[in-house]
Order: C-alpha cells, then structure tokens, then sequence
C-alpha cells in the first residue's frame, strides 16, 4: 500500500508550475536571448578574489565546524558596521541575523510575524518569492500599486483609513524586481511614519541597493523607523553561490527567527559565511569591485532601454535605467504580453510577461526584461526581434 | 507605536530555551570536559583536500551561480550513483533531492508529507531535531521505545493493531542519536513490510551509517520498500560547512519538496556542492578518509566505554561503541542525571541529561555522551570527573 502525499496548495500559496513558467523553460535554448530570467551575471563575480578568501579561511579548520545559527560572529560584525553606516546608527550584533540567501529571512520572518489570516500589504506587481512566502503563511494579502516613485502611500493610507490593520507591508524599495522603480525618500519617511502611527512592521527588502547607476538610492527607510526590518543579501554584489543574505531587527524579532532557523536548517556554512566577511571587510577592493559591476550593468541597462524607446516610440513605455536588474515596460497599444510570448519565443527572444508578477490580476500589457547576462549589441538584438514578434 | 510579534510557541513546537540549555551554555568552559555537544572533530575534517576542491571548483565562474532547487546536478549524479549502490537497486536522478543539511531535509519533509493532526511516530529516546519539526509541522507524536535492537517493532505493531494510522514513522536506523543503538536487520524488513501493509512513509535519518567502528550496519530500511524514504549528509564524513544533506525519496516526494525549497530558500550553494561532489567522486580518497575518521572515533569511543563501565560498574549500563557520535547511559542505582548535573559541571564534566531527549518524560537516570571531540585520556579523566560527582 502506498502512502499519500497530501495536497500542497495551501503550503504554497497556489503558486505551482503554470503555463507561463512551461514556456520560459524553452528559453535555455542557445537560439533564444533571454530577457526572461532573474540571474546576476556570473562572470562580473569575483571569482579570484573569492579563490583568495576561500583559501585564507581553508587554513584553519574552524571554518568547517558547524556556526552558530544567527550566523559566524565575525560575519555579523562586519554586516552590523556596514548596515551602521547605512542607517546612521549604531546596529548591534544581536539585531544583525544571517540568512541562506534573503529568501531565507522573508520566509522565516513570516512564520516569526504572521498569524494565519494576518493581513500583509504588498506591491502591485510583486516579488513572486514574497507572494509564495506570504500566502504559505496563510496571511491575507491586499496589494498597493507601484507609480514611478514607487509603492504608493497614498493608496496605503486610504487601506489604512478604512481601517485595515496590516502586521507587516513589504516593500522591495530599490530598483524594484519587477517594476524597476525605487521608492521617493519622501514616500520612505511617510511608510516609516505610518508604521510608527498604526503599529506595523515593515519588511524592506534591498537585495539591489548597491546597483545603483547614476545615482545612490535614497536613505533605508529602516532609518526612520525601528519597525522596520531590513533586508540585504550578497547574492547581487558578490555570488549567490555563497548563500549569504541578512536581516536587521530589533533583537526579539532575531531570537525568533534564530529558534526557528535551528529547525528549519540549525546553521548556515561557516565556509561561505567566512569568505563573504572577508570580501565585504575588504573595503577599497569592494567599493572597485561593485563599481565595476555598476559600470558593466548599467551601460546593459542604458543600451535596452535606449533600444526599446528607439523601437516602441509611442506604442510602449519603460523604466528608466536607474539601477538594479531588470527594466519594466507596458505596452500602450494592447499588445498581450502573454499571448505575445510564443511568437516572441519563435521570434529568439524571451521576457516575463507581467501577468507572472501580477497579485490579483493585470498587467497584460506589461513585460520585465532583465538586462544583467547579455552584451549591449545583444540587448539590441533582443528588441529587434521582440518589435518583429509584435509586428 | 510597536508592533506586535505573535506567540512562537506553537510554531516552535514547545522546544524553547530550557534550563538544562542554559545551564550547558556553561559548558563552553575550558576548565570543562564537553562530553554535551554533539558536534564532529574538525580536526578529522578533509581541510586541505577541500581546498584543492575549492580551488578546482573557482577555476570556473559556473560555481557561483544560482543553481538548481534540488542541488547541482552533477553532485546529485555522484549522490544516486552511492544510493544506487547501497540500495542495491538504481537510483534516478530525480529521486535525488539535496538539501541544507539534513535538518532541512526533515524540516521541508515534514510539511510536505503531514498535514496538522497528522499522526507521527518518534523512538523514545528521540532525536530532538526531528521532534521540533514534527511539533512545528502540528503532527500528533507517540512515541515507540528503542532497546538494544533499534526502535521496538513489537511496540508499533501493537500500535497499528490497535488501529493507530501513522503518516510517517522517523526512525535514526544507525548508531542512534541519542541512543547509541542500531536497528537490528530483522527489524528492519519488519518495519518495511508494516510501511507497506499499512500504507504508511518511513523516514530513516542515517548521518551517522559510515561510521562504523568493527562492522558496516545492515543494509538501508529503504532497500526493502519505496515507502522509506532516505536521509543522509556529507556533515558527518566531511564537513557541516558544506551544508550537504540529501534525501533519497519517490519523484513525487521531490517534487514537492523542491516546490517548497524555492520557497524557503530558493537553492542551495553551487560552490560547496561541487566541493562535496569533488570529494564523494574521489572513491579512494574518500575511503582512506572516512577510514581515518572511524579509526580515530572508534578508538575514542571504546575508551569512553571502557572507562565508563570499569567506574560504575553494576550502578550503570551502557550502549556498546560501535559507530556514530554517542554513547547512551543508565544509571541503575537511581542516580538522577538532571539533578547530577550542577555537580558535574563543578567538578569539570558535561553530558546531556537523558530527559532532554524524553518525549513523554522520563529517561531520569540515564544520559548522552559525545566521544567525538575529546582524545582517549580526557575521556576517562571525564569519566573519573563524573564518578567523583557522583560520589
């Protein structure tokens, strides 16, 4: 007799295998250029810089015993002087707690946060690894959407007057994946005000900050407010391979997520934890090795979006190339991005059509294109080929 | 206004900070023979063969990408190549799933397989990792008592006659944390033959099987049904560090758990990934090693053993030292171990109390002892320690 598996729809929030995510799997093929993915590119990351830390920490066999759960100390103490510095306060090592990536630290905060049926506000398109995160918990989630100067307050604060009473709103304030916008400091100061005022937690989520290309992005709106948890990662700056993300936190939120990371996974590797205290310590080297990355992204992101307007003109419009990874574009003359897709496909030319990332629908005129894995000349292609596909 | 942070108690399953924790917090001490830990030497870890790894892995930039939910798939290759051979039948690739250690193994298995109220039954003593998953997971959880043969076979069959209908049986097969034993082989195609009839998954968590001392356990629970699923981890042979677990279960079982892996985590690290898979490849290599680690616990056990048994002599019993990490004790003259223990610790030894590992209460008298980290005479300096604590 074989056993059952039960169901997993409610675990998963109802984000399962669907059509669009069958189609883009075509996208690997060597033909396609894909647009359509998510990944830094791996030949901007310092592998020999990392070959030279790996081999420091590998002298001593301390970095191969198990860590403590929050994290290798001497990690978290460079983590808490660089986030210091950031948010223009002393962060302590107890409110510094490192996680498997930042995936990690969204999903334990939910589970430290959330009580089935809690309300949790989120951007509208969102963050699909947010969304899972969320509707696994079990929350109820209402959707703000995004403008230019990013999540919408104004819209927040009319939920709010009507007496919606969110436990946390959760905002990816940088470079926004998908919608490639960074909230207004203005817009910072009043999300931190409100949280203060109706008592919620914010989560912001800034694995992108760094990436910026003309500009720095405005202060963390973690400075306004202690009800804001901070959340960054080196997956985009350094490798994703080291699985190091983090999160800032008044000490009793870290020492729920501490219990509940020892059941999830006891600790995370002191190898890798190790060599990311190494890179991030070594700051002239950083500051040359982020300026190159910035440098090679954003001439990407300049030329796909200089491409796309060029192409599109009046029949579609796009995020500036401002910083982060991916450009955001809706198309103006009622092109259905999903319908658009398998011609696109055919066309050697893949994207994410914005139905992907929608929270309750929408958005079938939109697209993300992520811009960080292919030359200019190849970006340019890509435009060619999608204004042949929309003929 | 602050926020609020709901009550982790049922998340956490009720495993919160205890006083016996805190009071092992102390053991840290160096006055202090750590026989409470539960952590392998790593000074017997392949330090210098990881880094060749390390190095061989950074000569290429793939290592420090993103890589697949289910793990690197060359490692998982090496992985079912293993399995298939201590299965004695052929693993696919697709029933192959790795994980951060085998802890998330467990963790991710748990929500997949249970839904709450799901019946889950534990060997008493119990690993405590597991029995935090499976209360997190809101499983109802009796408890099957271990003798010298493994987890009481008899005693489950009772439970089953009396109509009891498990979702999953946990059993550590080999050199049981915290109970020292091995399922006896009969055992074992008894529990796969009741896995079967009653329809009912096995997990057989096995960090411990390579470490046998004069001979190799029986073969896997899981060669007898595809009921069993298979746990196992590279942090016990090689390195914690390596966050290496993986399982061994039906395509099914990993497809679900990689739905909820992307969730939690997204993925583990490509760079450790190819390190272990560097290693377990190395056939020779590795024998020669894990022989080495045998040799140097097996010699530390046996003296624990033999200390342990020539001080209490008739006041105590314990298991035999035949592989893993522990050794499991009873006192026979009363002696309260939890009540011991402020004394032992004044007179320079630790050792968990049998009742942190009860799950019902009990386990009074008894104790775990960890050999892996102390060498033959600071065993029996510790054994004399705890005999003069005794008094």
């Amino acid at each position: 007799m074989s056993p059952t598996i039960p169901s997993l729809a409610g675990k998963l929030g109802g984000l399962q295998s669907s059509a669009i995510r069958d189609l883009l799997k075509l996208t690997v093929r060597p033909d396609i250029i894909g647009l359509a993915g998510g990944l830094p590119d791996a030949e901007l990351m310092p592998r020999e810089r990392i070959a030279v830390a790996a081999d420091a920490a590998l002298r001593d066999s301390a970095c191969l015993q198990y860590t403590e759960s929050p994290g290798w100390a001497p990690l978290r103490a460079v983590l808490a002087e660089r986030e210091s510095a950031r948010l223009g306060r002393t962060v302590g090592l107890s409110e510094v707690f490192v996680t498997h990536g930042s995936q990690q630290a969204l999903s334990l905060l939910a589970e430290v946060l959330l009580d089935p049926g809690a309300l949790v506000i989120v951007e509208d398109p969102a963050y699909v690894g947010a969304l899972q995160v969320f509707r696994a918990a079990g929350a109820r989630i209402v959707a703000v959407p995004l403008d230019r100067e990013g999540m919408r307050i104004d819209a927040l604060t009319e939920l709010l007057e009507r007496g919606e009473r969110p436990a946390l709103v959760h905002t990816v304030s940088n470079f926004h994946n998908p919608g490639g916008v960074t909230m207004a400091e203005h817009r910072r100061r009043e999300l931190a005000e409100l949280a203060q005022r109706y008592g919620f937690w914010v989560i912001e989520d800034d694995p992108y900050g760094e990436l910026w290309f003309d500009r720095p992005a405005p202060a963390p709106i973690a400075s306004y407010s202690h009800n804001v948890i901070r959340l960054s990662s080196a997956s985009k700056i350094l490798s994703p391979a080291l699985r190091v993300g983090w999160l800032v936190a008044p000490d009793a939120v870290c020492r729920g997520v501490e219990l509940l990371k020892q059941g999830a996974d006891l600790c995370g590797s002191a190898l890798t934890h190790q060599i990311t205290a190494d890179l991030l310590a070594d700051e002239s080297w950083l500051a040359g090795h982020v300026d190159s990355v910035r440098t090679a992204y954003g001439a990407r992101a300049k030329a796909l979006v200089h491409a796309f307007r060029a192409t599109f003109g009046d029949r579609a419009s796009c995020t500036d190339a401002a910083g982060g990874m991916f450009v955001w574009a809706d198309f103006t003359d009622g092109t259905d991005t999903a319908d658009l897709l398998p011609r696109a496909l055919e066309h050697g030319v893949a994207y994410v059509p914005g139905s992907a990332f929608a929270v309750d629908g929408g958005y079938r005129n939109s697209l993300r294109m992520c811009f960080t894995t292919s030359d200019e000349a190849t970006l340019t292609e890509a435009i060619d080929r999608m204004a042949r596909a929309v003929g």
